[in-house]
């Protein structure tokens, strides 16, 4: 009875045969199976260092940076459409996995979050996927000023715990000082007080030892 | 180098001291320190049944839910208020510990909330302060129809986790039908349609043998 599985959709829904609401239906398909978003593990950890953290943790804690640091973005932003777009940002990632930034690229990588997008979007009634899906096309090409500032905190808040955890992924993937600053610098696109921060941040951790010193030849 | 801890705060925030902006760090703190919401247990286990849900990923999932699910409150809501709240709604379990709706009442439960909301709230900058303090006295009054509905969400949500799960909390608390009906039945009170729907995942449960029968005394 208590061997119910993510995989085992069909069994694990049936409460819903007897539902004589078909949107609501739907809507409920959705919102089951993003649940295993909280079992995507990310490159880094949580702050105590005691294991990684979750993309669905992860969506929460962006959700929070965008509501309290919302003053210091460069543009005016839509903090509710801000908090809407990193809610979902990540729930590709069912589908396609994480893709820590550190990491070698993919090259399959964006047809891949494409048909994770058109599959789980499309769980939805057709005005939400579309809805929700615009929000997610918005957030990926980073264009306008609601994408920039969310874009710009989902690029900080994992330095935040790299430095907190006592290196994180810097160390895994043996980051160097220039190599982090050239892959978060779409922070500065979003905003510039954070940026300015987050240079606080690499001065110290490069002190401490988490980043190595050394050159990415394709830094300006 | 990879053991700074939660309580190690004052090591771990070190890269603020060249920060000379206030306002900013106080910010900083408040969101590094809620990262140890996702070390916060509860009762009910994700869907997949391989693990309790923590706080911070179950904060997310309601987040999506009030989205998605807006059209069905009883009355007109503004949802960027009540995902703010949903958002915040459990911050103070980092202090407090969760408190499972099936375990038996903790007389201090209150006092150690309020202790929790003074000491994490307050160490925003004073107007943020106040506003979230404000947003989380409104879900805890569960008066105001924005606050009905982000509590009806907060019960719901784990009904459908504990029945993916296969019985999840109901289980290990030996629930009854009845018990569950009274102790989640405020989801009338935010949506008459997701308390109906909510019906139809009780009677599932109930003849799947995840609900025991049998009354509760308190039941009206």
């Amino acid at each position: 009875m208590s061997d119910a599985t993510g995989s085992n959709v069909l069994e694990s829904h049936d409460w819903m045969d007897s539902l004589d609401h078909q949107r609501l239906q739907a809507q409920m398909h959705f919102l089951l199976e993003i649940d295993a978003l909280k079992s995507v593990l990310r490159a880094t950890p949580i702050g105590n260092n005691e294991r990684p953290e979750n993309s669905a943790e992860h969506s929460w804690h962006l959700a929070l940076f965008a509501v309290i640091l919302a003053e210091h973005a460069n543009d005016s932003v839509d903090i509710a459409r801000v908090v809407r777009m990193l809610l979902l940002h990540d729930i590709v990632e069912i589908d396609s996995g994480d893709h820590p930034l550190h990491a070698p690229a993919d090259p399959e990588r964006d047809a891949k979050e494409q048909a994770a997008a058109d599959r789980l979007f499309g769980l939805l009634p057709g005005d939400q996927r579309d809805e929700m899906r615009r929000l997610w096309d918005e957030f990926e090409a980073a264009e306008s000023a609601d994408a920039r500032f969310a874009k710009a905190v989902d690029r900080l808040q994992p330095v935040l715990l790299n430095y907190q955890s006592g290196g994180g992924s810097w160390q895994a993937f043996d980051v160097s000082d220039s190599q982090v600053r050239e892959r978060t610098g779409g922070i500065r696109n979003g905003s510039r007080v954070l940026w300015e921060m987050a240079g606080h941040v690499f001065a110290k951790a490069r002190q401490r030892g988490w980043l190595r010193s050394g050159r990415s030849t394709s830094l300006k």
